[in-house]
């Protein structure tokens, strides 16, 4: 308590009922969190602007989240629908367009805790693949709501597969007009958002068929829902597919169509048409469609994916200065120790700090590839196409999984507390799990890595140019780490070329499999299968090596900001020689690494959970997350935990209500008792 | 179709209407289901007098879980009451008795979904804790449900660290009576099942004071509720602590109490008291209540961990048995595959499959462990109790930590339809990741088997005796393993060799760490911390090499049944090799394996997984789990996933109401479309 007499600051967090446990961490930052928040952000500009928007959401009580651990699928689904119409009000009252920078904040604020996202992906749907009239005629009606729409393409028997997709859509020439149909119970419209209760339209995918012959699969306007009392519309049966692991306030939706007509008129045509003749017409390239598809997949990955691992940290981490537990010295008159101070805490929550910094950063990269790519596209250049949807299939891969497995483990690591929905953690987890399924399975995006990978592995081995990401794919492989020091080890250059030599040796070992098993006979598409463990494998050393050298490259460019380059050079350093610690196998396998130069790895890996150990709080405080948005009784900048915890669960409908159960079940069993005491 | 024409067990399985897909399975299984259930179940006169169990229950609408992924945390707490009153009737009726085999059947059916469960540990506590004359007092009314217990033991402030507890009982010695208070916030108990909302009664854990003087913590029983009214008693605040992760039937409480007065005589007093003046007496060993924690660690794991590891591996099986997707090979006419038959679903899969099997039998090993301790604890012979403590420990912490991955991994292979309540592997995934949580939190667990390993490992160094479990640890170390081809990874000897050199080498080098630090004069205590990390994974190494070993020794005695011991073996193998694959460091490091020695391993364990495969849905249909004790929309029997999960939709209540969102939010907006359509 000390302390407490003799800081000014720490004075002023107890007087504001901060936890001194957590007011005293934020006195001996190596940094300006205010500085690195900016940072964050892009910009000073950035975060004065983020600010007032969110502190303008959080004055409204539409956008509260106070009871939202407590509702029902039902009363989740009706907030979430009142703050999209609210929302668009108020964007139109404020002159924000869909793409600024306002409703940006607003969405990350938001996380996703709002209906009818699936109305846009209907807009943008029909942006990019209708025709010039399709897009004046549903547009304007789109945007003003006149009609909500949905986006119907996984099926009950069908996901990831497109091509396998069974609704069929038959042109009838005779009445002009395509008829829809959902053949067998597995060709029903599974998940779409939105559809189940909400949408009165949709973008079916279908096979289209004109004179009996297939032309694969193709998107139709489909109204489902009657604009005057909203019941499905004749042969349309809809409804909601029922409770999720999270998402409640989302209607995903099931469509069965039973000849449905609709218009020719209603096959989206910007690329081909069916004329009025039964003429198939094609025009255009649909690569489009594929950098879209691209596009999606990195779009998630900052709001669905890398938002909730730096809110998982900050909640885990706050906690952490805040639980003591036990003595690290038995038997002394000291204070019980934070648990952060424990190696074990520090090894659970460190790893997924420095991971989430990694994962910011690379995000960046993606995105400027992407806008570059996107600009050669609009020239007409298709060449870093495939480039770039190796990159989106297998960062969305890695980022996912690696980010579910770190906010369980900052879920795990808060115990029993964390445990309780109260805390944010549960939701936080199942939200993000649910992005390792969505936009592609994992698996499945890896192995399309992975076929791009070999084709440049062959190209560089025959000495063909190949794209700038893979060039490393034709250095030369050197004998051995240099390294014969702990100190060593945070040097960038010995483990990126640790990464480097880990990552190709993983991808030639699988072709070299590949090759051997089809010179042996077995068939092309089996030998690809018997190498598919490996090949995801290889797949996603390589996403980690490109992600250790964008960390480092991005600590470089800090040069100005000598406080923060210290700090994230610590975390980028711990994001390396974690991978390395974990991953042991990978690199010890052809005696790169040895095991003494194993054990330094280990060495400076712990020493520098010690070191990041210091600066732990003010860099989950740099993410910047207000109480609102976190909503958690254990996460709060206060650190009041035990006191929110109580508050928040006196509120809970299990404690509003006297249970039916004690009248029905308990009160006859007990009202004899009395007399036997 | 030509083998349904063929085969009449096929066309069987069609008429009662099981998917061909599935049906086509079992006709190839390399053993007899039948044999192999009876075998888990422990004879096939068990499994009768199950299935008879099962069957009675199944038949009662009481037990019915059909809409339970629909049901509130109110409704689910209410139908858990009932069962628990409606379950205590029936025994009664039926002359079952608590601890008989019928009991067991209908909890292991149940899987936890019922109410009162710390009622049996209130009772049990007493019985253990309590004198003579308690437990004639308390035990018959509690057996008759004429009061209800809980165990409160955990508070807001400490769970695993019991010292820590700050609840206290002050002796009165003018009123010959305990005072109990809750000094502050984090004292307040928080957790204990069956008190938010049933309890009248529970045993209270408290720092107990006589004359000043703190004599540590001790269980006091105390009345919470009237037995009139149900009321809070004088002093007392209690209430539910609202929303978990699962458990919604659970009303787990908070607790607070102000100068709450209790008799003398309610201070459980087995092993000690508070006579009339005050004097502070101790008689008996204290030993026995440990004994009970480190047996209550071992009697989890069947029902709360090892089985949903089962039930995941199921639904998931099943279903990829029945999930087509893509084609293995492109462009072709056939049908599209199996998602069982890519390696990488068999990679995701069938090594959790193994590890049911290998902790299903490592579990009946630590059962017979302390039967044969218990027995000698009751001749007052305590030498097996630290060994079976770190047993209890640190396969608590193992199993659970295993199982959780495992589940998850299932859920995650089932792709969206995985992340879907009604396909039972969310509230499997929620259920069994509390269970690294509760019962000692899995990192501090790990660690105090860690430091009895040491403490082995120091007296096998000095030549002193050592348990039976860890004489491996005086092994003499081998230079390197002597395989030389995939083949010889098949013979156990060379694996378990593998894993006793891996878990000597991790230990011995954790120890020597230890001791060099504090040699250069670190703390005893901060020397520790510093090599928690490694110690934790020693400790767990320690376990899997256990496991693997015990593994082998139940194949060899399977010799009398020649299809089962050859499957088992397969498992066996896998679980082995698998374990090596997935930690190839840890063999690698000080090169007891080659990298390619590591490459035969790869080759072995894949090789398997395409061999275990072709028995993958016979494996899973010995658990022998009812349909309605899957409660799964993708793992039933008869594999009509699609048809179910729609039948099931549509009974969600999300499709039973019409959202008043629609009136309220969105009609406002549709109302003026249709003129412009």
């Amino acid at each position: 308590m000390a302390l407490l007499d003799s800081n000014k600051h720490l004075q002023d967090s107890v007087l504001n009922g901060v936890n001194p446990d957590l007011a005293s961490e934020r006195l001996t930052a190596s940094f300006s969190v205010e500085e690195l928040t900016a940072r964050l952000d892009g910009g000073a500009e950035h975060t004065r602007m983020r600010r007032a928007i969110v502190g303008a959401i959080e004055s409204d009580p539409v956008f509260s989240r106070e009871n939202q651990y407590f509702q029902s699928q039902n009363e989740r689904y009706e907030a979430a629908v009142r703050r999209a119409v609210y929302l668009q009000k108020k964007m139109r009252e404020m002159g924000w367009t869909e793409n600024g920078p306002e409703v940006k904040c607003i969405y990350r604020w938001l996380s996703g805790d709002i209906a009818l996202l699936l109305h846009r992906i209907f807009m943008r749907s029909i942006s990019v693949l209708g025709s010039e009239k399709q897009v004046a005629k549903w547009i304007p009606l789109a945007t003003d709501y006149q009609i909500i729409g949905s986006y119907a393409q996984t099926e009950l028997g069908h996901g990831t597969y497109l091509q396998g997709l069974e609704t069929t859509a038959i042109f009838d020439i005779a009445t002009q007009e395509f008829i829809l149909n959902t053949p067998k119970i597995s060709a029903m419209k599974w998940w779409p958002g939105d559809m189940g209760r909400s949408a009165t339209h949709t973008v079916v995918f279908a096979q289209l068929y004109v004179h009996g012959k297939c032309y694969g699969v193709h998107p139709f306007i489909v109204q489902i829902r009657s604009l005057q009392d909203h019941l499905p519309c004749p042969g349309v049966t809809v409804g909601d597919i029922g409770p999720k692991m999270n998402f409640e306030h989302v209607d995903n939706g099931y469509l069965m169509l039973q000849n449905v007509r609709i218009p020719r008129e209603n096959m989206l045509s910007k690329f081909c048409e069916v004329q009025p003749d039964g003429t198939y017409v094609r025009w255009g390239s649909q690569k489009i469609n594929y950098f879209t598809m691209t596009a999606v997949r990195i779009s998630i990955l900052s709001e669905e994916v890398i938002l909730p691992l730096m809110k998982a940290c900050t909640i885990a981490v706050r906690y952490s200065a805040v639980r003591r537990q036990s003595k690290l010295k038995p038997f002394s008159g000291e204070q019980e120790a934070k648990i952060l101070d424990y190696q074990t805490q520090q090894q659970k929550l460190l790893p997924q700090l420095a991971a989430a910094y990694a994962f910011h950063f690379i995000n960046i990269y993606l995105h400027e590839l992407f806008n570059s790519g996107y600009q050669e596209i609009q020239g007409r250049n298709f060449d870093s196409l495939p480039e770039l949807h190796a990159f989106s299939s297998g960062f969305k891969a890695m980022v996912t999984q690696y980010c579910t497995s770190g906010v369980e483990i900052c879920l795990r690591a808060c115990g029993g507390h964390g445990y309780s929905l109260l805390s944010g953690l549960p939701s936080l987890y199942t939200k993000v799990l649910a992005s390792c399924i969505y936009e592609g399975e994992n698996t499945v995006l890896f192995l399309q890595t992975a076929r791009f990978l070999i084709k440049c592995f062959k190209a560089a081995s025959a000495g063909q140019p190949i794209p700038p990401s893979v060039t490393y794919l034709s250095s030369t492989k050197p004998r051995e780490c240099p390294a014969k020091d702990k100190l060593d080890f945070l040097n960038p250059d010995i483990y990126m070329k640790a990464y480097e030599q880990m990552a190709i040796r993983l991808l030639s070992s699988s072709a070299a499999k590949l090759q051997h098993l089809i010179l042996s006979g077995v068939e092309k598409h089996e030998a690809w299968n018997q190498c598919t463990v490996q090949l995801a494998k290889a797949a996603k050393a390589h996403c980690h090596y490109l992600t250790v050298k964008n960390f480092v490259a991005t600590v470089e460019k800090l040069d100005n900001k000598a406080g923060i380059q210290k700090i994230m050079k610590h975390l980028c350093d711990l994001f390396a020689l974690h991978g390395i610690f974990s991953n042991a196998g990978d690199f010890l396998y052809d005696g790169y690494l040895s095991g003494a130069q194993m054990d330094l790895v280990t060495a400076s890996y712990l020493d520098l959970l010690a070191v990041i150990r210091k600066d732990a709080v003010p860099l989950v405080d740099a993410f910047d997350f207000t109480d609102k948005s976190l909503n958690s009784a254990l996460g709060a900048y206060d650190g009041q935990v035990y006191q929110r915890l109580y508050e928040w669960a006196q509120k809970s409908p299990s404690n509003l209500q006297v249970s039916p159960a004690y009248a029905k079940y308990l009160k006859p069993l007990l009202q004899n008792t009395l007399s036997k005491l």
